[in-house]
């Protein structure tokens, strides 16, 4: 029987994982691997305090190196479901079941991808799933947002102080950005909204050069010349093995998102947490990612320390 | 006039930093000078993820460095006021007035002292403010907790795993903290409470040895071989400059904290955002506190956005 089982070794399981460890609480970290979406960044990370300049994979092999220094067992595999019984949680992978008096659920999420031709090729060389992050890229250059939500509305509105022109593509017959988002979005000279545009291909040499779509009314296949792809079509939390104990947000767009209490990271469940990514936290950054394991785990702390009691 | 106006350069204030220049708004960062807390904190820093173990003053040197590197102005000097007409807010300090959009408070705050002899000379020998920080130093010893409410009770029951005998001193009639405190404390073997203990002086030679205190009541002079003391009778958040635009928290024990919105480090006035110790965020972390700066730049970010439109 642990204290406390931490899924996830991505930024909030780790520094949940190291909080739970100087407070000497009985853990195991379980996750497939140390990761999570900021080794696949393509380029440095530069705004996690402390470190100027370095890529995600350097940042995440010293955030594993960290949480390997304290006196936590690890165990990579992939958990299958987790259940409570009376006031503790069973939590099984394929070969075996661990149970433990709480949980902290920070199993993180991944973009959804397009899933057409040439999108694999030019991720970090045109292709991308994160605005805030490469944004700074792209001045003055042409790019495509494609996603005409909220988040691909914010997304234009964010490059708006940097490209040079900004194609908002949707395939449905509208957008479904809130008119906030679209009012300000009409405001701007940059942003130019194509509805009805199914994509079909993105091509390039080094880097992305254009983007093949079809009118969905008239068939007819389009090109259009750009220097970048902002894939934003939502994310995937990884939520399937923990969906019978918690609720999801009710917030538009966050459907898919673990609710927490933004000031402990607790679930619905009592002694379940969520934090980092696959939480309804308003953003997915590996500062706040961090902060929010750390949280996670000194509720949890107090979880522990009230059933003692 | 700039967009946003920082005030702080502790890592609340540092990171804030760094978002607001990667999203472009002209910011201008006043502090008395890089640092806060952490700077004078004893021991090593072994909880920030992706340093195992660094000094305080280093991790924040390199705070420092990063948001320097970054095109935004620094102005060092005390901020005396700020108060707010139609959309804008003035900055004062000593020799002149700055105009912004927002505004992010990241002053910070500062542990209450003792103010009794011997108490400076054993800072990091043995007299602590952060049980959380130094707790595993004091493993198998004797320690004091200055302070009967809620904080000194978390921090007795926190330090209940680690060390061998623990007192609470609480110069009052009786404690104060609350009855759930009370009782867990109660349950302790190693948990024994002394009220009405005026504190005199903290005595030692390389290290603390013991604590002297006088009996309200009977005037008599005690003294307690003790080998850490841990000071927990509040923090003062720098806000008097502030004060008028601001909601405090009514928690017990965080009236002199700003009350934020936790998802958007918002706080009663419109432009104007609160993040790290001073506000009434859960834990005092630097992980935490850096994410809040974060929260509150992105929050000032999308605040100006509107503004716009």
């Amino acid at each position: 029987m642990y204290d406390l089982i931490i899924i996830g070794g991505g930024p909030a399981g780790v520094s949940a994982g190291i909080y739970a460890a100087r407070q000497r609480i009985k853990t195991i970290l379980i996750t497939k691997d140390f990761g999570g979406q900021i080794v696949g960044k393509p380029v440095p990370v530069e705004n996690y305090p402390g470190f100027k300049e370095i890529s995600g994979m350097e940042l995440m092999k010293k955030f594993e190196e960290h949480v390997k220094k304290f006196d936590i067992e690890i165990k990579l595999g992939l958990v299958a479901s987790i259940t409570k019984d009376e006031d503790f949680f069973t939590v099984k992978n394929q070969e075996s079941e661990f149970q433990a008096k709480s949980v902290i659920v920070a199993s993180g999420a991944s973009p959804r991808h397009l899933g057409i031709k040439g999108e694999g090729d030019f991720v970090g060389k045109g292709v991308s799933y994160c605005p805030l992050c490469d944004g700074l890229f792209f001045k003055d250059k042409i790019v495509v947002i494609v996603g005409g939500g909220n988040a691909g509305f914010e997304s234009a509105l964010f490059l708006d102080n940097l490209a040079k022109k900004i194609y908002i593509l949707e395939s449905g017959e509208k957008v479904v950005a809130d008119e906030e988002n679209q009012t300000k979005a009409k405001k701007s000279e940059k942003i130019e909204i194509i509805t009805k545009a199914v994509l079909k291909e993105i091509k390039g040499d080094n880097f992305v050069k254009s983007l093949e779509y079809e009118d969905a009314k008239s068939k007819e296949v389009k090109s259009l010349d750009v220097d970048g792809v902002f894939v934003e079509i939502g994310h995937l939390p990884a939520t399937s093995f923990v969906k019978d104990l918690v609720k999801f947000s009710d917030e538009q767009g966050r459907s898919n998102e673990i609710e927490i209490n933004p000031r402990t990271c607790q679930t619905n469940t009592p002694g379940l947490f969520a934090a980092g990514d696959v939480s309804d936290v308003l953003h997915k950054q590996v500062i706040i990612a961090c902060a929010e394991g750390a949280k996670a785990a000194l509720s949890a702390f107090k979880y522990l320390q009230d059933l003692k009691n």
